[in-house]
């Protein structure tokens, strides 16, 4: 795999010569199909998660969704702050992009009485950013074991004592809670929900509309009877996101996630799956990977959007 | 941490003195407990795989393990290889060392026939090999998705079955096969069977004498309500291994296993559950890590026994 990224061709110059034709980031690849243009209705339910363009700030990737006509996008809370919150709402509903999500609250795991109602009072502000952004949902990351802590079952126990106590202020606000399970690579340090059958174990006592679930392909795809969790999540799914389990692994595993297509994961299994649970909401594309952040993210979105119309969107 | 080693102490110099003291490895921080002796009871069960000194030959391995008082093994086919099946046996048996394992066969998943009979007659050997060594179980790596397939549910039933297909010779020649579920770090490239739930699902239609699983702390840490299925597990766990998660993850996910008691894992839990479920076997300490395989081996299986004897022997 080569690093060799191209400036994706103009609109209106004519596709299929070599010079011209673009170029998949962050694999080098020629594309595989044409870049679908705004306004195409494929289009429709496209997220664009501002992770994906890192080294963009909320002005660049909101004006990068216009220009490329997604009409969503699932932002980031440190980014959003570094505008204020009303800017960035403002912004948002200016450009008339709906908000996918909002990332991230949780790391909810700590056995430290006072460093856990820090933790809870920052996840209600969350909770009032998420409905002050109309978001369609906030993401939870329930966080990993704390240092020197190896009793998992506890820390899982907390996490889902955590989550409990947001769901009031949640129902309040109008916000809905989407617990994200994790990869097992992440148990130690990020996230203990492992599974998607235990994330939904999580939701059960809760309305589904307070309290739902994330689908990360990246994070469920080699999840045993995961086809059968996600019809068990119909009315749980607060987001799908899609990204891409690539070998070798990157030697960075926060940064392991590919771009879709240049993986292991079937979309397609997943994607319909989805679907058939009734998922009415946007698709994000959410990756990180050192790569694709140090393409140009106008390219970043363009190979985005030619691999969801490819690989994701014919599912739907 | 740093990569610094220093011999052990030799036998009958006194403890205590700073200079003298042992150091672990890879971690090059004191050793927390003495080492130790050959004839100490605590090492009954301890057994080394051959892989945590991957430098070391059969004869090397061997030569470790009676100086350091280690009464099993888990050894390789290739390096059992090297030297002769014949050979192999004689000398193990001429030590008086247990083979704990035989590692491994396995690698199920190719959708191509031909590939598949070759890899079936290569399993047959494996158990031919297993029997010969006497030893107590044959590792079984399900293998990750054939390149360019995306399904893994259509790979973990040709695993399934080709388990199945093996199931005769192995009653016939008297031979346990152990599936190994591996972290789902390794479902795209190295294990479809990603759980110990999953394991043991496929191990139901046979006698436990005949299949049977690896309980490896590596892969199975994380997995939720990995205590109940190792409960589940009775009369059905073949081998036993313990190696460490570690943080960071090492740059290659295939070296990313820690020295016990440097991460993560709780093994007084699982240690705990895997004897309450009633294994009466060796323990085997099988770590692949750059790090460890840089150390002498006399120091590695130095720290391991250390390791184990503070971390694992005392939940037997």
């Amino acid at each position: 795999m080569t690093a060799t990224t191209r400036a994706g061709t103009p609109a209106g110059t004519p596709a299929g010569s070599p010079v011209d034709r673009p170029v998949d980031v962050p694999s080098g690849e020629p594309a595989r199909v044409p870049t679908p243009e705004p306004g195409d209705q494929r289009l429709a339910r496209l997220s664009l998660n501002q992770k994906t363009v890192d080294r963009w700030s909320l002005r660049e990737a909101i004006d990068g969704c216009l220009e490329r006509g997604l009409p969503a996008i699932g932002v980031w809370r440190e980014p959003v702050a570094e505008v204020g919150l009303g800017t960035a709402a403002r912004w948002l509903a200016d450009a008339g992009i709906r908000v996918s999500s909002v990332c991230r609250a949780g790391f909810f795991t700590t056995a430290d009485p006072a460093e856990g109602r820090r933790r809870h009072d920052d996840n209600l502000r969350a909770i009032d950013e998420t409905a002050e952004l109309t978001a369609a949902c906030l993401v939870l990351v329930p966080g990993g074991l704390p240092e020197g802590d190896r009793d998992i079952s506890s820390a899982r126990a907390r996490a889902t004592d955590a989550i409990a106590a947001l769901v009031p202020h949640a129902r309040d606000r109008g916000v809905r809670l989407a617990i994200e399970p994790m990869h097992p690579i992440f148990a130690a340090d990020r996230g203990v929900v492992s599974t998607l059958e235990q994330a939904l174990d999580i939701t059960e006592p809760f309305p589904s509309d307070v309290v739902g679930v994330v689908v990360d392909t990246f994070h469920v795809w080699w999840e045993p009877g995961v086809l059968q969790q996600i019809a068990r999540a119909a009315g749980r799914i607060a987001s799908y996101q899609v990204c891409e389990w690539i070998t070798p692994l990157p030697a960075d595993a926060l940064l392991s996630r590919g771009m879709m297509g240049d993986g292991h994961i079937d979309f397609a299994s997943l994607t319909s799956a989805v679907a058939a649970a009734g998922y009415p909401g946007d698709i994000e594309v959410e990756i990180f990977n050192a790569e694709v952040w140090a393409a140009p993210g106008s390219e970043v979105l363009a190979t985005s959007a030619r691999r969801y119309v490819e690989l994701v969107q014919p599912h739907l």
